[in-house]
């Protein structure tokens, strides 16, 4: 089943979503996607996520494939739903797109070894975890101007239940820009997979119901600019749809 | 006055707390502080923190003085309150306490200039930002294990209004070992002030009511073994007490 968060004639809503992405409301009621506003499917939990997780990308930014996970916090002001838009600053040389698979913890979780790791997962969504890439260089890293900034993770549409996929390290993922492909990979290329990343997290931080882990991107980057049109989608999950702006048209939308 | 958050006869409750240190609990009874368990003072925002925000503490780590801020995000499982226990790893060679300043938002800070940013805080609390010295080398710094463990940030014991602090910039801070004086500087020693961290962060950033920015420490770092006190003080906002366990120890309490 997949669960979604939307808004709806002044009420924000716990929803289903059919398989032809109609939305069920608590009422029963029936609904297009295109008549509700989308908010991040899951709220008020952490979301980590990952740097370098797959070799290839990694290739791609001149690194060395890490032997341990790199993990950082995204701030929640990040976040933003399906069909919402996405910022790009002013006097910056590089935005670049993060297709990625996102595992949402469905209970609490510490220490969990990793033959156990999946009984804690409630379900899985995507995200897009845009980077500004100039901000790349300063001591913390990566800086919260590179990944922090308001509506630099567009996440969703939905949660889809763990069960109803069968196995998330065969998943393709695509990002598309303005209708073009531009990123193309597959989960079964993650370095550290969904119950190593549990199994490692919950050793020294206790994982709550609700909390995320933003798995990685694989390569294929490039930059975007105001008016794209940026598509993820990893296979059997979601597919995302967002939009770039300027700061000035985003200031404004915000009156 | 003091606001706190507190468990009390199995309800959590927010409370105020009096000049000598008593709880008056919402139905107006007092209690003493050794009755409650004390909570994180304020709940459900995010917790920003700074690195090297005090010139002589950078020079003890070996560092130039940074010329921004270097702010990352703690994860809200290192939150712990007053009189709580912060736990040590087995196998590391350094655990040190940083006394610092907390800034609490009062109100949703977007793009807000220095010269209007202490209008967006709510008041102080105190936080001792443990770290595990031994993980700082990783890509991602500072790296969760050694920020973001579960107990590393013991918060409290309470928020004192804005306007009870005459000049957050004119406060010392301290650290006691087991009675002993290890750590003391002073605020006036910032090297970014709290309207400039405010605007900073608020020009990227939405900043929501409940979001905390610990603002650095200075220098005087040691390392701290189980069954250690610390104690670490800001001058007329609060005295934090909180004492080092093992892992065994921990993972005993939690039953």
């Amino acid at each position: 089943m997949k669960h979604a968060r939307v808004h709806y004639q002044g009420k924000t809503l716990n929803v289903t979503v059919d398989e032809n992405e109609n939305i069920i409301l608590p009422d029963g009621m029936k609904v297009s996607g295109d008549q509700v506003q989308w908010l991040p499917p899951v709220e008020g939990g952490t979301l980590f996520a990952l740097g370098l997780n797959y070799a290839d990308h990694a290739a791609e930014l001149e690194f060395k494939a890490p032997e341990e996970p790199l993990v950082f916090i995204k701030a929640p002001n990040s976040l933003t739903g399906h069909r919402q838009v996405s910022v790009r600053p002013d006097n910056i040389e590089y935005m670049h797109y993060e297709s990625e698979l996102v595992v949402v913890i469905g209970k609490t979780a510490h220490k969990v070894p990793a033959e156990e790791a999946m009984d804690y997962v409630a379900g899985y969504t995507v995200c897009n975890d845009y980077a500004i890439r100039d901000y790349l260089e300063n001591y913390y890293r990566p800086n919260l101007r590179v990944k922090s900034r308001d509506t630099l993770t567009p996440i969703g549409p939905w949660m889809v239940d763990r069960d109803d996929v069968a196995d998330p390290h065969n998943l393709a993922l695509s990002t598309w820009v303005n209708g073009e492909l531009r990123q193309r990979g597959t989960t079964a290329d993650l370095i550290f997979n969904v119950p190593f990343l549990i199994a490692y997290l919950s050793e020294f931080m206790t994982l709550q119901p609700g909390d995320m882990i933003a798995t990685g991107t694989p390569k294929g980057l490039s930059d975007v600019k105001p008016g794209d049109e940026v598509v993820v989608e990893v296979e059997g999950v979601a597919r995302l749809v967002n939009r770039i702006v300027s700061q000035a048209e985003y200031e404004e939308s915000l009156g």
